[in-house]
Order: structure tokens, then C-alpha cells, then sequence
């Protein structure tokens, strides 16, 4: 069967599926929302709208039923990707197809009515490291002379972060609590974090798993992937210089993560392949496990905007902190990430959520958290009313944003990562 | 009413429960169970058997039927200490007077004709890393001059770690592969660890949570415990040196973690309650935040034994590689330390897993890892019978043992924790 979804001249019937919409019906993310006092359930996006998955059910394969039936996506990744590609097939023939309209129209919800959740029961959350500019700007801020450390270029970094606290898209951030110790003190506090921080990242959905013991080849890496959202793994700066050694961050981190709501599959990304950038000159070549070729990079813009309460209240626009390109961000491919985390046989599971990392640009306009933009503080910077930051005051809103465009592909967007901070409790 | 419980005058009707069993009716652990080909299902331990929960559900509160029809314990855990006091009563009550046992007897499992599992869905592990003597023995390979680190004796250190990798007692250990670079070559190489190590810790399961956003005060942190387990903690260690910086542990970890099939109630543990050990003279005081008084630590004693391929051909004895008590090894309580992860906020589930890290002794008879017995490998040792040890050979398998003691009570027991290393696939 040829694949004639991203077809750039399908067009949907559904109102605000045209070109500039996040959700065209190229794109067809998938989600979980709930209206007021109804259940969780799937549903994809399409414009202004969300298909009610469930309740199309009969217009689609028998056997998926049960897994639209439920009030998180894990049963469905568990597929794998040729599942997803029926999906989407079918989807797109609903989407565009006037015949099926009347049928389908009825399960069209406004975006603006429902209430989105994290998509998946979250087994595990796995953060990276791979932004390499990240990276060097943070190293060089504790190791000026030697910011990379010797591991960086043959190891995937990475390290477990907390499944409980992923929210989505909308959750307000409470300030965090914890034991600060500013250089010149001679014992440590406990209170409110001075030192709140966002970090603009790309999360990976895994769709079929692994045994426990077995290892993923990195040929059939991508295959585990189900989809991409974005993530913003907020950061307690001050609590996190003073608890991570010898173990890594912790309290600095777990308080929250917020994910936008839709998973993007990645056949929805397939328009967006590009090669992986090259190593620079004179790095070592990947170990043979790591090893791939090929486009297994995708050509994804990031930005990041902020809002405060006193621009609020002005009605001024949200200030954008960063624009950049995810994959000359990243050292190290989604398809590297997953194969290395599973390379010693440890099991990823399906819903599994794997960040990337901190992604930022070479340059000055895409950094992506205020550790770098304010180079650790000692450089606040101007927001153009007056204000200024460092890192983020009570009230603060972070929007991140993502989205795709290529020649002769219909552009498509993640939908947007929203939180704003309130007061520690 | 009164908790006669731990009465030591009680006897159980029950074959196998009485003096020297790990566990007499004073102990009453809940775990989860499966015959062959049979569901997974809640029961508890009762000298040689296993009460099944799920069958006696019409002699317990109707309330609780549901949880113990469960394949997991989240829900049973979830309703909280009080509901466990009940349950243990109701129990001591079944188990002991003579009348119910027409009704009692035929739900009794031996424990040779069944299979243990995880006792619970485990949302999030989370390790520490309290044990003192171990974080010196450990920082003193690193820093000979400086082992702890200054934030130490401030902060319960703690990571995440993998919870999809949490297996019974009795699961092999597949040796894990990785990227490991001895100190003198000048490039990493990928392959099966040459230094795999055991960490003896205990295992804290959660009962009630948390709210996001809210903490826990110390002086409640208890509530929340429901009870403990042996958590061994398998660690490759040239993997570890390799990947570990800056993020923490990793691959080196996530491969496996080991532990005893049953949860010992928190109230099963009253009689064995101790005050705190003194901290050294000239250590800071806990921030206010972490001050506890009373006796908030275990009189739990901890054991290690090694058997391996050849001793078990020769049908020898297995060595004992340490032996000590955990309460004088923690630098900081069990409430300390959940009061401290929700410190910033961060939500713990029923059914979370909470290691201590590895716990060892000041001396050298109690150390509880070979990293500490051999001293980083450069001390081999003898086990008695020709071999020697520096880590973990292809056959090994590690038996963790724990029981507690103390004068007029009956001596109860956490049941094994074994893995069996077996090669790289």
C-alpha cells in the first residue's frame, strides 16, 4: 500500500485543519482529554478538534476496541508502529473523505471544551544529556577549561528521573522547597528555591518494549519509538548545585515535568527526516552498538516564550527567549538514545517517556534554559518592559513550542508545553 | 483495644511457625503469590505456608475484598497503617484460636508450591545512599584524603532508579554488557562486565502518598511506610565508573534489581524499635526540616552469603560475607529520609520503593559489597575452599538475609533475597 497521508494536497473537511494549524491532517497526534466530569479517553487532534477515538470505534479495526476504551495510550503503543501506520491510514481517509463525514463529525470535540492528561501511564522516565551545547555552556560554568567531560563523546549520558510528578501541558508549578547552600555559606537552608529554572527538551513515547536481559540493535531502534512530545523538566538550580554529587540531581528535579499533551507520531515525522549532523572533526567515532546511517535525525524548530504577571497585566506580548533546531542540538540521534539505554538489557516498557536533554543552539538564540541565557545568574537579562530575570519569579509563564516544516511537506506542530509559577505552599 | 500481636506467648496452629522460623504469627508479611498456571494473588506468610488473602476474603472486612483480589498490593497499601493494624489483628486472631481453623486451613499454600512475585506496581524506586560507612569506605577509593562529601550530613542523598527492572528473589542475573574504559586505555569498549558487585540495602514499600505540591512532615513520615523488604541492588562497577559522571548511576543499575518477595509491616517491626544512633561529636545538627526524636530506627540484622558453581557441586556450605545491623549503618531514619523526598513537593505513591542504599558496617565484618570487601578488586579474597573473589563470577549466586531480634519479643524474619548470576546473552 503506498502511504498518501502526507500527501501535501489532503486536505480535511474539519474546521482549522489548514495550512498554519499545528494539526493539519498530516499530523494526527494522538492524546488523552476528558470533557468536564467525563472519562479519560483517546483522541487525535485535527485542527481545532479532537476525534473522539473511542467513539469512532466502529469505524475501525475491531481488534483496537479495547485500547481506545482506555483512559491512558499504553495498551495501544504496545502495538508498535504498524499498528500506528493502519491508524493513521485510516484516519486520514476519515479526515478527508466528504462520504465519511456525517459519521464522523459527531465525534469532533473543540479543543477548547476538554481537559488534555499525560497520554500514557508512565512506567519510567529516562532524562538524557545529549544537547551538546547544553552541555559545554554548564560544564564550562563549573570547568572552564574543560567543560565536556572525558565520557560525553562515547556515552549517551543519561539517568532516571521521577515518573509520578509528569503533568501536562497547564499544570502550575509550585516553587519548590529545599536545602540551598550559596558558596559563601557556611551551612545550608531549607526554603522556597531562588534559583527556578525551565528546560526546553524533546521527549520520546516507546511503543513495543524489550525483554528484560535482551538488548535492542540500533538498526531496529527507531522501531521502539512510538512518538515525540515536548517536555519541559523544570529545575531547581540552587537545591540542584548543592544535593547532586555524588548521584545526580534529585529533589532538583522531581517536583515536576510537564509534557504536551499529543504524541507525535513518528510517521507524522517522516516528512522530517534529515542526516545526522556530523561529528566534529577529531571526535572518536560512535562504539559499533552505536553506529547507525541514515536520516535518524528529524527537523524539528523549538521555542521558548515567556509571560510574566506584570506583561499579563499589560496586555503585552510574551517575550521569546529562544528560537533553534533540535537536531543540530543533539550529539547523540533518538535512535543512539534508545539503544544505548537498552544496551545493557535493561527493559524500556511501553508509555515509557525518554527525554533528550536540554536542547540549545550553538549560538546565543536558541539557549534553552536560564542557567545558560543568564549565564548562571550573573547576567540577567532585559525583558523590554523594565523588568528583568535570572531565573523565574512567582507568576512566570513558560510556553515551549515545536514544530516541523519542510519543502514539499505540509507544516505541523507539537501544540504548545505550558506552566506558570505560583508560590511555594 | 489492645495489640496483644506481638504477644510472644502466641502460637500459631500453622506447621513450621514456631521459634526460629522467619515468620511466626508475630510477623504476619504480606506478599504476592501464584500456583502454576494459577493467578497472581495477595497472601501472607505463616511458617511454611501461605495464607491466600483472596480465600479468606468472607472471614476479613468486607470493605477489603476488592485489594485482595488484586494481582498487586497498591490498592490494599493505599488505605494506610491503620487498615494494616486491622488486617494484623484479624490475622493474629485466624491464625491462632483454634476455632476458625476448619475455615482457615484449607486456604494455606506451602511456600515450596508457589511462585513469589513483586508484591506491588511499582511506580517509582527511589535508592539513598545513608549508609555511612559505606559512602566513606566508597568516597575513600575516589578522595582518600576528603570520602564524604560536604553536603552528606546534610542531605539524605538519594536517585531514581529503574522500576521496570525490580524482580523477585530468585530471578538470574543476566551479566549486563556496557561501555566500561580501564584507567590506562586510551578508548571505552563495549562488552560483558568484568565487575559485577551485589549492594545489600533494605527496601522501604510506601503506603499512603503525597499530593504533588504537598510535603510531608516528619513527625507523620512513619504513616506513610507501610513496610520493608531486602533490596539487592546489582551494580556493575567498571560500567559505573565510566558512565556515572555527571548525572549519577545509570546503565550500571538499571539492569536488575533484587528483592525479597515480602513486605514486613511496619507494625510487625514495633518491638524491635530503637533510638536513633547518636550522631558523631562535632556533626552538624539535622536542618529543623529533618529533626526527629524517639525511636525511629530497626534493631534489623543483616546477612550475606556467596555459593558458588563449585561449592555447589562439592555440596559445601556457602561462605558468609558479611554480617552486621543496619540501625548503627544508617546515617539517617526511615522517616528522615521520606521526609526529605517529599521535601520539594514531590508526590510518593503507594506501592514506591525505597531503597537505603548499601548498608555496612564500621567493621570490617559487616561491608555490603565486594566493591568495599576487596577494595576496589586490588584485595582478592579467599573463600575458603581454593577460590578467590574480587567480583562475581559466571554461577555465583548472592543470598540476602535479615531478621530481628530483641528481648521479649519473638524473633521474626524478612524471608531471602537470591540472584544467581548467570553469563551475558
Amino acid at each position: 500500500m503506498t502511504d498518501n497521508t502526507h500527501d501535501p494536497k489532503l486536505v480535511s473537511w474539519v474546521a482549522g485543519a489548514g495550512p498554519g494549524s499545528d494539526f493539519p491532517v498530516q499530523n494526527l497526534p494522538l492524546g488523552i482529554f476528558s470533557e468536564a466530569k467525563g472519562k479519560r479517553r483517546p483522541g487525535v487532534a485535527i485542527g481545532d478538534y479532537i476525534l473522539d477515538l473511542n467513539g469512532i470505534a466502529d469505524l475501525l479495526d475491531e481488534e483496537w476496541r479495547e485500547d481506545f476504551a482506555q483512559p491512558v495510550l499504553n495498551a495501544w503503543l504496545s502495538r508498535g508502529n504498524g499498528a500506528q501506520r493502519d491508524l493513521r491510514a485510516r484516519l486520514s481517509e476519515l479526515l478527508t473523505d466528504e462520504r465519511y463525514r456525517d459519521d464522523v463529525e459527531p465525534q469532533l470535540i473543540g479543543q477548547s471544551e476538554v481537559r488534555m492528561h499525560v497520554p500514557c501511564l508512565v512506567g519510567d522516565y529516562t532524562d538524557f544529556y545529549v544537547g551538546i551545547n547544553h552541555a559545554m555552556n554548564v560544564g564550562r560554568q563549573f570547568r572552564p577549561d574543560n567543560p565536556l567531560l572525558p565520557n560525553y563523546k562515547y556515552v549517551p549520558i543519561g539517568y532516571h528521573g521521577r515518573a509520578s510528578s509528569i503533568r501536562a501541558s497547564g499544570e502550575d508549578v509550585v516553587r519548590p522547597c529545599g536545602q540551598r547552600k550559596p558558596p559563601e555559606a557556611e551551612a545550608p537552608e531549607y526554603g522556597p528555591s531562588r534559583r527556578l529554572d525551565y528546560e526546553l527538551e524533546l521527549g520520546m513515547w516507546i511503543g513495543q518494549g524489550n525483554a528484560l536481559g535482551e538488548r535492542i540493535p540500533v538498526r531496529d531502534a527507531e522501531s521502539h519509538i512510538a512518538g515525540w512530545c515536548l517536555l519541559n523538566d523544570w529545575s531547581a538550580r540552587d537545591i540542584q548545585g548543592w544535593e547532586y554529587q555524588p548521584l545526580g540531581p534529585f529533589l532538583a528535579k522531581n517536583f515536576l515535568s510537564t509534557v504536551s499533551p499529543w504524541i507525535v507520531t513518528s510517521e507524522a515525522l517522516a516528512p522530517f527526516r534529515m542526516p545526522v549532523p556530523a561529528r566534529p572533526e577529531g571526535d572518536p567515532e560512535p562504539l559499533p552498538y552505536l553506529q547507525t546511517d541514515g536520516d535518524t535525525a528529524f527537523a524539528i524548530q523549538l521555542e521558548v516564550t515567556l509571560m510574566t504577571e506584570r506583561m499579563r497585566a499589560a496586555g503585552a506580548a510574551p517575550k521569546v527567549l529562544s528560537r533553534g533546531t533540535a537536531a543540530a542540538a543533539m550529539y547523540w540521534s533518538a535512535a543512539q538514545i534508545v539503544t544505548h539505554h537498552a544496551s545493557n538489557g535493561c527493559n524500556l516498557q511501553p508509555g515509557d517517556l525518554i527525554g533528550t536533554g536540554t536542547l540549545s543552539t550553538a549560538s546565543d538564540e536558541g539557549l534553552g534554559c536560564l542557567l545558560e541565557i543568564s549565564e548562571g545568574g550573573k547576567r540577567p537579562f532585559d525583558l523590554g518592559n523594565g523588568e528583568t530575570r535570572s531565573f523565574l519569579e512567582d507568576g512566570d509563564e513558560i510556553v515551549l513550542r515545536a514544530w516541523c516544516e519542510a519543502e514539499g511537506a505540509v507544516r505541523i506542530g507539537f501544540g504548545e508545553c505550558v506552566g506558570r509559577v505560583i508560590p511555594s505552599r
